[in-house]
């Protein structure tokens, strides 16, 4: 048996956890669990999925102050921070209870039995069904709404998807405090045993995947680990779907009017959302784009003065600092210039960096260090010469999850530059910064590969539920033996299509 | 070059036709062509792309006796069967044009500004795009429904998304004949150039997955040629979402009082169903799951009577019968009981099989052969001792795109059995043959792993349309800059949610 540790990344001391590493067969075993409770669960009624979540909210609030403490001694992200993630996470998950009390989720569509070109119909009824138990990653940067607590497990829980979350190492104390306060509050409405379970352990992910009680999995995380962790999915002997979101380079576009107009106050901004949470954030701007000349270079100037004076950052964990170190040497490597190279630090304290390469370098082929993410307080900075230069250079750089443009009022390249935005990443930002990714009914945070694995999903906003179901149609089946969401007196009240019109609500007129 | 050649089936008889394989460059050059195209289409008005759709249903139809003429000599084929199979594809291109206008499909969600307990939200405004240019590859067994004018073209148009497509070398001419008729019908309403092309040949197949210009592809198949295409679009260097519709082994189960009430006449519409379109429908009835004792003897008596009634058949080609006579042999090597052995015939010939076997022999590990599925003629009895035997052998059975079930009214065995088929199916039918997909808004065709490759999708159905989809958030765009689904007045008065409520009109009041 191998005890889990945790390491301060302040201080660098270590400490034993009273917590085991999950052997292979811990894995299997909470997985069949989730498997043998998948029925039950997806069998009780939507008001009393949502009552799970809300109690799992509560108990995470109850127990707030502890898991603060907690998350920061793990993290050394700041207390401010923590207790608004904290915040966010509780409301996640009371927004997926109203968006399981919403019902539209299910796509209730109903065609009774009729004629047709193709001759006679029979009654058909569709609604989407969950999957059945569900793998999570918890995520090192955000260690309560990308982790136990967060976006995943909240949406599968909605869904009505049993989950086994693997726990991210950089944060294991935190991440048993918060499966705890989540255990409270399903115990409090009585919920079926095995919807929740926790495993620990880098071979326990591998497990977890290879697990054939596991009929999906969510991941927030490295490329790398991902793209592993989806091979692996796609390679057992019955596949299943990976949703992966890997983190991306962010482009930022900054126009020429932009910058001529108010080019100081945007490269200060960028200095800080490029910094925000030192950096290791998915949706942090790494590739910044101005117009080469004299507004460009005083947006640059006030980008690198902002960052020299923000000193020195506690990364979340000392291998994410080096791996930090091994990004900015291999962007150095290529004779980018150095606008800001802070200190490398050592153990988990790292500064900041800022290169700037031109257009032709950096859409050299060889040159993938220039592309590539690097999760840390790391920007590249690219003055364009030209529209052509500047839409070459965003082709070149991969999909991402944001495109981010500054441009003033009637900017004539707004259109151009908005519409290139949309084909490249899931969100595209007009005046503003990527990072802080608000959860709502129209947020996407998923865009083409690399960024995600799937281009279509997105693991924040309501529609994150969507990965954990899939439709079931039923043919001619008597209205006594269908499942309530399909009967005809729509005894759950659930917006729904019927016979081709949409009705929100049973009494409701149908859309003409 | 090679000269695409057709065979009748009927007669063995090849004929040269004036159409070249595509080469690898053909190829590229075609995916090429349809991804510079994708701008422009996606573009379009909606109402365009139901014109463009419409236009399209009306050639085929034009064309109708010459095109059903064609697929008579290359497929065998019924005439009455091909007539009604265009009428249905022709209500297909028509049924999708009502998608594009009714706009649900674009899922348009807006939240405007305001405050939340995570802090202010910024204006955010999702809707979905097309991925860009789109694969598809015909099948053999319809050649209009689900081959060149097919329901993964009509759902990837409707999305605005380009097409190439792969002829299924089953019936060229036909692909070719169908092609030139859509083209007139884009051609009619001055479509962009390349939106539409058709390729030929086995090697085009995979370079057509390959080519970077492709976004995702749709397949409807073989599980071995679609499982080779899927590793393919995994493991391209930008892998795309690839949706094989690969058939699947059909469980029909008959309770025990329904075989009491009316064994003879399920067992006749048994052998209608399996037979149909010579056993190769991908949901054919394979794996039938009757009483053991004297009510399900009688049904079994009444299949085979049926059976040896219809005589021989003409199969899609000489290699699906090779297959079919390869796929009898190995389920009579397993000693399963022979109740109907027809005349293995010669050439495309061949007649119905119909095997039996016990739960314990047909859930043994090695005895694969019994529960996959046999594109033919043929259907595997088994007849059940228990409740148990009878659960234990559907979860023995591979996950299908169908369940049916025969029962009585008040049947006791009735709801365990359909919710045992909503875990293994897409679909599932009450008193009636899984045989005949209708299109329409709630149909469902696509089913667990193994027989689609995602389960969350379907190739039949309104639905269809989402496979080419993503979706994008504008955050705090002006709105003269967003795209028309997005702007505030709604102008192309598409059903939206706003705010969290769904609201079917621009006008209609949100659901409350």
């Amino acid at each position: 048996m191998t005890t889990v540790t945790t390491t301060n990344p302040a201080t660098g001391v270590q400490r034993d956890l009273e917590i085991q590493e999950s052997t292979d067969a811990d894995v299997l075993d909470a997985t069949r669990r989730a498997a043998n409770a998948a029925e039950d669960f997806a069998q009780r009624p939507l008001s009393w999925r949502a009552g799970l979540l809300r109690a799992m909210a509560e108990e995470l609030e109850s127990d707030g102050a502890n898991l603060v403490a907690l998350a920061h001694e793990e993290t050394a992200l700041p207390l401010a921070r923590l207790e608004g993630e904290l915040r966010r996470t509780a409301f996640q998950l009371r927004f997926f209870a109203d968006v399981v009390l919403d019902g539209a989720f299910l796509h209730v569509t109903i065609d009774h039995a009729g004629d047709s070109p193709m001759g006679p119909l029979p009654d058909l009824r569709r609604a989407r069904v969950p999957l059945g138990a569900v793998g999570i990653f918890g995520s090192s940067n955000f260690p309560f709404a990308f982790s136990v607590p967060g976006g995943d497990t909240a949406s599968a829980l909605a869904a009505g998807c049993p989950v086994v979350i693997k726990a991210h190492p950089a944060h294991p104390a935190t991440s048993q405090a918060t499966f705890d306060a989540l255990v409270r509050g399903a115990r409090r409405v009585e919920a079926p045993e095995g919807i929740l379970s926790l495993v620990f352990g880098f071979t326990a992910g591998a497990a977890l995947v290879d697990s054939p009680h596991i009929t999906a999995v969510g991941f927030t995380g490295s490329v790398g680990a991902g793209l592993a962790l989806w091979e692996r999915a796609n390679t057992r002997s019955v596949p299943i779907p990976f949703y992966g979101e890997l983190g991306s380079a962010n482009p930022l576009v900054v126009t020429v009017s932009a910058a001529q107009q108010r080019g100081a106050e945007i490269g200060t901004g960028i200095a800080g959302s490029m910094t925000l949470g030192a950096g290791q954030f998915c949706t942090k701007p790494g590739l910044i784009f101005v117009p080469a000349g004299d507004a460009g270079d005083e947006l640059v100037a006030a980008v690198a003065s902002s960052l020299e004076g923000l000193g020195e950052f506690t990364m979340l964990t000392s291998g994410i600092a080096d791996h930090f170190r091994r990004g900015a040497e291999a962007i150095a490597a290529t004779n980018a210039d150095v606008l800001v190279r802070g200190d490398e630090g050592e153990g988990a304290r790292a500064a900041s960096q800022l290169f700037e390469v031109d257009g032709e370098r950096f859409r050299s082929p060889g040159a993938y260090a220039l592309r590539e993410e690097c999760f840390a307080p790391l920007a590249l900075e690219n003055p364009y010469v030209s529209s052509q230069d500047l839409r070459d250079s965003v082709l070149a750089a991969e999909p991402a999850l944001t495109f981010s443009l500054f441009a003033t009022d009637d900017d004539p390249d707004a259109p151009w530059l908005l519409e290139l935005g949309a084909q490249r990443a899931g969100r595209v930002i007009h005046n503003g910064f990527p990072t802080g990714v608000g959860v709502s009914w129209s947020m996407q945070h998923g865009g083409p590969w690399p960024s995600t694995t799937n281009a279509g999903a997105t693991s924040v906003g309501a529609a994150a539920i969507d990965r954990w179901l899939r439709p079931v149609t039923f043919q001619s089946v008597p209205d006594s033996l269908l499942p309530p969401s399909l009967q005809e007196s729509n005894p759950l009240q659930l917006p729904r299509r019927v016979d081709g019109a949409w009705r929100t609500s049973p009494e409701g007129p149908a859309r003409t």
